[in-house]
C-alpha cells in the first residue's frame, strides 16, 4: 500500500527538451548513476528520427552501451518510447523488453506534434502492440495534456477517458497521464481522477505532473489520496518547459522522493545517489537544474 | 469563507535575506508596484541595528517615504518588524499602525538568533504590548520553527502551542507559524495543526512557509482544508534559504496566487500586476527569482 512505483523520465523525456546534446557517453554514465539509485524504472531513449529529435538521434549507440559489455542491472525495468513500428522493433532487437507510446487527450496537440488525429495515432500503434504481444514485451502507454492543452486550453476528462480506455483496451499496461502544460491544481486533478476512476482501477493509471507554476508536488497528493501509486519524474527537473523556456517542465524526481519518503511511502530511491546522478547532466549541460530538492541538498553540501 | 489573506512579506523577509543591499528609493518604487497589485497587507521592513541587519538599515528613511508626501494607498495595511521597544517607538512615530514580533518554538534557534531564551523574548516584547494597546497600533506575532529547527532538528507541536497561547494572552492578532527551514511535508503540517486548533481558533493562525525542498504548496493545500485562511509569501520567492544559499525561501507569493485563484479562492491579487513588482527587484538585485509562477509568466511573455 505504501510503496511507490516511480518511473524516471530524465534521461528521455528530460533531456529531449534541453537544449544542448548531450554525448551519448555521458549519457550512459548519467543511466548508469540512476540505476545506483534504487530506481526500478528508467526511461532511457527514443526511438525516434534525428532530424525531428537531434537529442535522441544517438538511441542506437546508447542501447547498445545499456546492453553492452558493462549492461546496466538486469533487474531494473529500461524503456524507451517507440513512436512507430520501425522504432519498435529496432529497440527490441536491441535488447529493451518495455516500449512506450505517445498520444494526447487534445486533437489540436496530436496534430501539431505527430500530425495524426487521436484515433489515427492509435491505430498506428497497433501494430506495436501485436507485436509486443507476441514479443512479450511490455508497452505503456503516455497520454499528453490530460488537463490542459497549449493550444486549445482546459480538456474534458471525458476525452482522457475515452482515450485511456482505447490505450487499454489496445494492451497497454498503465497509462501514463501527462500534465503536459505544468498548469493544473489539485482540484482539476481530482476531477479529472473521478472520471477515470469510475471506469479504470488507479493501479492501470499513473501521474505526469510538470512542475511549470509549482504545483506538481500538490497534484501527486491529490492523486496519491485518490488511490495512484505510480508517478513519473525527472532527475533534477531536467528538460523544463518547452512552452516557456528557462520555466520549469517535469516534476523532479528529488522533489518527488522527498515528499514521499518524508509522507510515509517507500520509494526505494536513495536520494543523496539520485543528486549525484543528477549532478552529472547539471555538468553535461553547464546550466543550474532547477528541482527544489537538487539545489538544497546540493548547496548544503557546498556549504559544509 | 474563500477569501486569503495574504501578508507580503518581500520587502522585509525577502530583502533582509538578500545578500544585496538594494536603494531605499528601489524599495520605495518596489513597495509602490505592490501596494498597486491588491495585496492588502504588506510587511515593508524592520528596525533593526544597522550593524545586525544592514539590508534593513534604512527602515527610518523608507518609512517617511512610506508615509511622506507620496504616500502609499492607506487603505494597505502596512507593517514592520519591532525587535524593542525602541524599534517600536521609532516605527510608530514614523507612521505604522501595525508591527510585528518575532519569537520561536526552538530555544537553541532563539538563542542562536537573539541571544535569549523564548521566555525572555516574550518578557522583551510585554512593554511593546502594553504600548501597542495604548496607541491602539495592532501587534502580529512570528513564531520561527514551528516544525523543525536547524539546530534542534523536529520540534514538537506542544512547544509551537505553549508559544502561540503566551504570544495571544500578550495580544497579538494573528500568529504567523513559521516553517523557517522549508523541510515540512503536509502530514507534518496535519500533525501541528491538529495540536494547536484544539486550543486555538484558526482565524487567528496564518500559515508562513518556505519552499527549500518545493513543499510550500501543498502545506498551504494541507492547512486551507484546515481551515486556516492566512498565509505569507514574498514577492518573486525574494530572500532565498539562509541554510542553503542559492537555495528556495519564503513562499513566492507568484505561486501562492496562482494557486489559490486556480483552486476557487479569492486574493484580490491581480498576478500580472505583482510579477511586474517582482521584476523591479529581479533588476535590483541582479539574480534570476526563482517563483516557478514568475519564471513561467515572465518567459511566457518573452516569448510571445
Amino acid at each position: 500500500m505504501n510503496f511507490v512505483k516511480i518511473t524516471e523520465v530524465g534521461p528521455r523525456d528530460g533531456l529531449q527538451n534541453e537544449k544542448a546534446i548531450v554525448p551519448t557517453d555521458a549519457k550512459f554514465e548519467f543511466i548508469q548513476a540512476l540505476a545506483k539509485t534504487g530506481l526500478q524504472h528508467i526511461e532511457a531513449t527514443s526511438f525516434v528520427k534525428k532530424e525531428w529529435v537531434p537529442q535522441m538521434g544517438d538511441a542506437e549507440e546508447l542501447t547498445k552501451l545499456i546492453f553492452g559489455g558493462n549492461p546496466i542491472d538486469p533487474e531494473i525495468q529500461l524503456s524507451c518510447l517507440t513512436p512507430n513500428i520501425k522504432g519498435y522493433e529496432k529497440a527490441v532487437s536491441l535488447g529493451f523488453k518495455e516500449v512506450a507510446v505517445f498520444t494526447a487527450s487534445s486533437e489540436s496537440f496530436t496534430k501539431k506534434n505527430i500530425n495524426k488525429t487521436i484515433d489515427e495515432s492509435i491505430t498506428a500503434f497497433l501494430e506495436i502492440f501485436q507485436r509486443a504481444k507476441e514479443d512479450n514485451v511490455k508497452v505503456r502507454g503516455y497520454i499528453s495534456t490530460v488537463i490542459a492543452c497549449p493550444y486549445e486550453g482546459k480538456i474534458s476528462p471525458d476525452k482522457t477517458l475515452t482515450v485511456a480506455k482505447k490505450l487499454l483496451d489496445a494492451g497497454v499496461y498503465e497509462i501514463s497521464l501527462g500534465e503536459t502544460i505544468g498548469v493544473a491544481v489539485p482540484s482539476e486533478v481530482e476531477s479529472l481522477l473521478n472520471v477515470l476512476l469510475k471506469e479504470i482501477p488507479s493501479r492501470l493509471l499513473a501521474g505526469h505532473f510538470h512542475d511549470t507554476y509549482g504545483m506538481a508536488i500538490s497534484n501527486v497528493k491529490q492523486s496519491l489520496n485518490m488511490g495512484l501509486r505510480s508517478f513519473d519524474s525527472s532527475a533534477g527537473g531536467l528538460g523544463g518547459c518547452p512552452y516557456a523556456k528557462g520555466a520549469s517542465g517535469n516534476l523532479a524526481t528529488e522533489d518527488l522522493v522527498y515528499f514521499l519518503e518524508r509522507e510515509g511511502y517507500h520509494t526505494g530511491v536513495d536520494l543523496d545517489a539520485l543528486v549525484n546522478a543528477s549532478s552529472l547532466m547539471e555538468k553535461a549541460l553547464n546550466r543550474p537544474l532547477l528541482s527544489r530538492t537538487y539545489v538544497a541538498k546540493s548547496k548544503a553540501k557546498e556549504s559544509s
